[in-house]
C-alpha cells in the first residue's frame, strides 16, 4: 500500500471549496489553507456593508463544512511562499508558527483582490468590498458619518459627509449604490435628523458609456432607469482623475465632495500568483491549460478569479462564482484522474447567465444568456437564487427572515458600530509567528 | 412661554433608556449620550462570546428606539468632564469635536465596569464580559485557541490551550462556564481534532464557599450539581493568588495552566462617577437619596449599577436590570415632578426574583424570591423571560430561531474570527477630536 497523495488547496473560496468537497472521502489527503476560518458568500457582502445582514449570515465556518470528513484538514493562516521544485508551501499560520507543508498536488485558488490600479491615493481613501472585514469597515464608516452629520451645522460639510460615491458600474457597484440609497432613504433619514433636514446623495460612476458591460443593451438601459427611479445619480463615461481625503475629481473637471468612495471597478488576481514564478497574464492572473493545470508548472493547478483562461471565442472567462465552482470541481476530478492514470478533461463552462439587483423590487437578470428579465420578476429570481446558493440551512432561514422583515418594515437591523474588540484581545503573541515567545512566564 | 428644560442622560443602558423613554414626548428636551450607538442586552453577552448569537441579536440601535420621538436627541461619544456648578458636561464626541452640553437636570446612568481589584496582572491577562467588544474579543480568542490546539502536538501545551477558567460564581460566571463547555462539547470537539484526541476543560472558581451568593441554599447546591453534571469543574473557596501570561495560581497552592481567564467576579461603578466630586461609597458607587438624587449635588440624579443605595434592611440594592430600570423610571418621574412643582417620590423595589442558566435544559430560578425552580422548568422560564426582555421583535425572532436550531442540532453558528476591519477604516481623523484637521485636502 502506498501512502496517500497529499493535495494542498490554497483558498476556501468558491473554487477551493468545490475542489475540497469533491476530494472529500476519496483516496487523497487534503490540506485546505485559508486566512479566514470561514467561507464568504461574496455576492451579499454589500448587504453586510449597508446594515442589512449580519456578517455571519454570509459566512460559514470552514471546519463546519468538513465536520466528520476525515481526509480534509484545515489550516488557518497566510501562504507566504511556494516552492514548486521541492513541492511545498510556507504558511504564516495563525497557530503562531511558520509551517512548511509539502504537497503532491497544489491547487491555487487564492481568488482576487480589489484593483486599485496601483494608485495609492485611491487605495488610501477608498473602501474595497471584497471580504467581511471590508464590509464591516464600510458599515462602521457609513454609520459614523451619519452620526457626525447629525451634529454638523455647516451645510456644505454636512453634504460632503452625506455624499456616497460608488465607482464601477458592474453588479457590485449597482447593488452597493442601490442598497446605500435605500439605507439612507428608508432608515437613516428618519432617525438622524436632530431637527435638521437631511439630504444624502448616492453617486455611481462608470468609465464606460453604459452600466453592466457584458449585458445586453436592454438590460443595461433598464438598470440605469431603475437606478434613476430610486434616486441614485448615475454618471457613465466618467473617468476618475484624482481621489483626495475629501472628494473625487473626474477627468472632465467635475468633482464631488465626499468622504466615502467605494471602489468596485473590478479585480486583479491574488498577489499569491507571483509566488509560482510564471509569467502572469493580464490582471496578474495565472495562465492555465484547459485542464486547469498551470502552464509550465508540474503538479500545480489553479482556478477561479486567479486564472487567465480563454473561452472558445477567445474571451477570458469572467470572474463569476459558477466559473470558479465548475473549474474547482474540474481541478479535483483531474487530480483524481491523474492519480488513477486516467486522461484529464478540459473545461467546458455551463453558463446559466448572470444577474444584478438594484434595490427593493428592482433587478436585471440574464438567464442562460437568453431570457432577459427586469424589475420585480428579476428581483424575485435574484432573491430565490441567492437564498438557495447560501451555505447552510440556518443562514438561509436567518437571511430570509431578515429580508422579509426589511421588505415589510423598511428597516435595516445591523446598524451597530462595534469597535475595540481588537484592542481587547489577550495574548496576541500566541498567534504571531514573528513574536518572541521567550518572555512568556509560566505559572508553574 | 419658558424655554424647555434640558435633561442630559449619560448612558443608554437599562436605567438611562427607561428614563429617556419615560421622558419622551413630555415637556422636556433630552440629550442621551452613549459611547456606543446601541443599547446592549448584557445578560446574553456570554452567548455572543460563545458563538451562540450574533452581536446585533443582543444590541439595538439607540436612534431606532427614538425614531419619531422629537424631544430625544442622541450624541455618540464619551463624557470626559462634568461641571455641576455651571451645569454642563464635556463630551469627546465621535463627531470629531469636543462638545460642551449644558443641562438643567443631569442623569448619571453610566453603569459599571469589571472589578479588576486594581490588579494590572489580572487586567492584562483576563477577559472581561461587560460589553459587545468584550464578547467579540473573547469569541475570537476562543476560536483561535482551538485552531492553534488543532496543530499543537505537545500534549501539555495543547491542554493549556484548551483549559478555560472562569473566575466568579455569580450568574455571569455560571452561564459563561456552562456555555463554554457546551460550545466545546457539542461543536468544537468534533471539528477541530485533526486526528488528535481533544480534551477541553472548563474550570469555575469562586472565592466564597458556595456559588450564587445571595440565592437560597437549595438553588446554590442545585447550580453546583448541574454544573458538575455537564462536566464543568467547580472549585469554591478558591482565592486567586496570581494571574500570569500562562496560568492562574490559587492561594492554596493549586494552579492551572491556561491562556483564557474570564473575570466575572463582579463590578465597580463607572469611573465617570468620580467627575461628580462627591465622596463615593463602596465599589466606587455614587451615594444617592431615596429619590435617586445624588447626595449634596443639586439637579443631578443617578441610578442603576453606578449608585449606592440601601434597601430597608440596610443592604445595598443589587446590580440587577430590574433595579436599574425601576430606578431609571423613578428618576424621570422625579425630574418631571420637580419641574411641575410636585413632591418627589422615593424608590420602592418591585422584586421579581432572579435566575441563572447553566446550559442546555439546566438553570435555577428564584421567582419573586419565593418559588425555587431548578433544571428544565427553570430553563424554560429563563428562555421565555429573556426572549420577552429583548428589545425589538426582529431580535426576538432571530434569537428564537437560533436557540431552536442550536437546541435540536447541537450547533453554534457564529463561529467567525473577523479581524482587520479597524485597519480598514478610512479617514479616522473625521471622528477624533484630538486630531489635527489642518492637513485635510479638499478636492475643490
Amino acid at each position: 500500500m502506498t501512502t496517500k497523495q497529499r493535495v494542498v488547496i490554497i483558498g476556501a473560496g468558491f473554487a477551493g471549496l468545490k475542489a475540497a468537497r469533491t476530494l472529500a472521502n476519496t483516496e487523497v489527503d487534503i490540506l485546505l489553507i485559508d486566512r479566514n476560518n470561514y467561507h464568504t458568500f461574496t455576492p451579499l457582502l454589500y448587504q453586510v456593508a449597508t446594515c442589512g445582514l449580519h456578517p455571519s449570515d454570509v459566512a460559514y465556518p470552514i471546519r463546519s463544512i468538513f465536520s466528520g470528513t476525515k481526509n480534509v484538514h484545515f489550516l488557518l493562516g497566510e501562504v507566504t511562499d511556494i516552492n514548486t521544485e521541492e513541492q511545498f508551501v510556507i504558511v504564516d499560520a495563525d497557530t503562531g508558527e511558520e509551517r512548511q507543508e509539502s504537497y503532491d498536488y497544489l491547487f491555487m485558488a487564492a481568488g482576487s483582490t480589489t484593483n486599485w490600479f496601483g494608485n495609492d491615493q485611491i487605495k488610501q481613501n477608498s473602501f474595497g468590498l471584497r471580504d467581511l472585514s471590508d464590509a464591516v469597515a464600510l458599515r462602521h464608516h457609513i454609520l459614523k458619518l451619519f452620526e457626525k452629520a447629525a451634529w454638523t451645522e455647516d451645510k456644505a460639510e454636512r453634504d460632503a459627509l452625506l455624499t456616497f460615491v460608488v465607482v464601477g458600474g458592474g453588479p457590485t457597484g449597482l447593488e452597493t449604490a442601490g442598497a446605500l440609497y435605500e439605507l439612507y432613504n428608508h432608515v437613516l433619514t428618519k432617525e438622524y435628523s436632530n431637527g435638521i433636514q437631511f439630504k444624502a446623495r448616492v453617486i455611481l460612476l462608470e468609465a464606460m458609456d453604459s452600466l453592466l458591460g457584458p449585458y445586453p443593451k436592454k438590460l443595461q438601459n433598464s438598470a440605469k432607469e431603475q437606478l434613476d427611479s430610486i434616486g441614485v445619480e448615475v454618471y457613465t463615461s466618467a473617468f476618475v482623475d484624482e481621489v483626495k481625503f475629501k472628494g473625487i475629481k473626474l477627468k472632465d473637471g467635475r468633482s464631488f465632495n465626499t468622504y466615502t468612495i467605494v471602489w468596485a471597478t473590478g479585480v486583479v488576481g491574488s498577489p499569491l500568483a507571483q509566488m509560482l514564478n510564471v509569467e502572469l497574464a493580464k490582471g496578474g492572473r495565472i495562465p492555465v491549460e484547459e485542464t486547469m493545470q498551470v502552464k509550465g508548472v508540474d503538479k500545480v493547478y489553479a482556478a477561479g478569479d486567479t486564472v487567465y483562461l480563454e473561452d472558445p471565442n477567445g474571451d477570458p472567462y469572467p470572474g463569476l462564482i459558477p466559473v470558479a465552482q465548475q473549474q474547482g470541481t474540474l481541478v479535483a476530478q483531474n487530480i483524481l484522474r491523474d492519480i488513477r492514470g486516467a486522461a484529464k478533461e478540459t473545461f467546458v463552462y455551463g453558463d446559466r447567465g448572470s444577474m444584478a439587483t438594484i434595490g427593493r423590487r428592482r433587478a436585471v437578470a440574464w438567464v442562460y444568456n437568453r431570457i432577459q428579465l427586469t424589475g420585480f420578476l428579476a428581483w424575485i429570481a435574484w432573491l430565490l437564487l441567492h437564498l438557495v446558493a447560501l451555505l447552510g440551512m440556518r443562514n438561509r432561514i436567518l437571511v430570509f427572515v431578515n429580508w422579509i422583515w426589511d421588505y415589510f418594515f423598511y428597516d435595516r437591523s445591523v446598524r451597530l458600530i462595534i469597535e475595540g474588540a481588537e484592542d481587547k484581545i489577550r495574548h496576541p503573541e500566541l498567534f504571531d509567528s514573528d513574536y518572541e515567545h521567550d518572555h512568556i512566564e509560566d505559572v508553574a
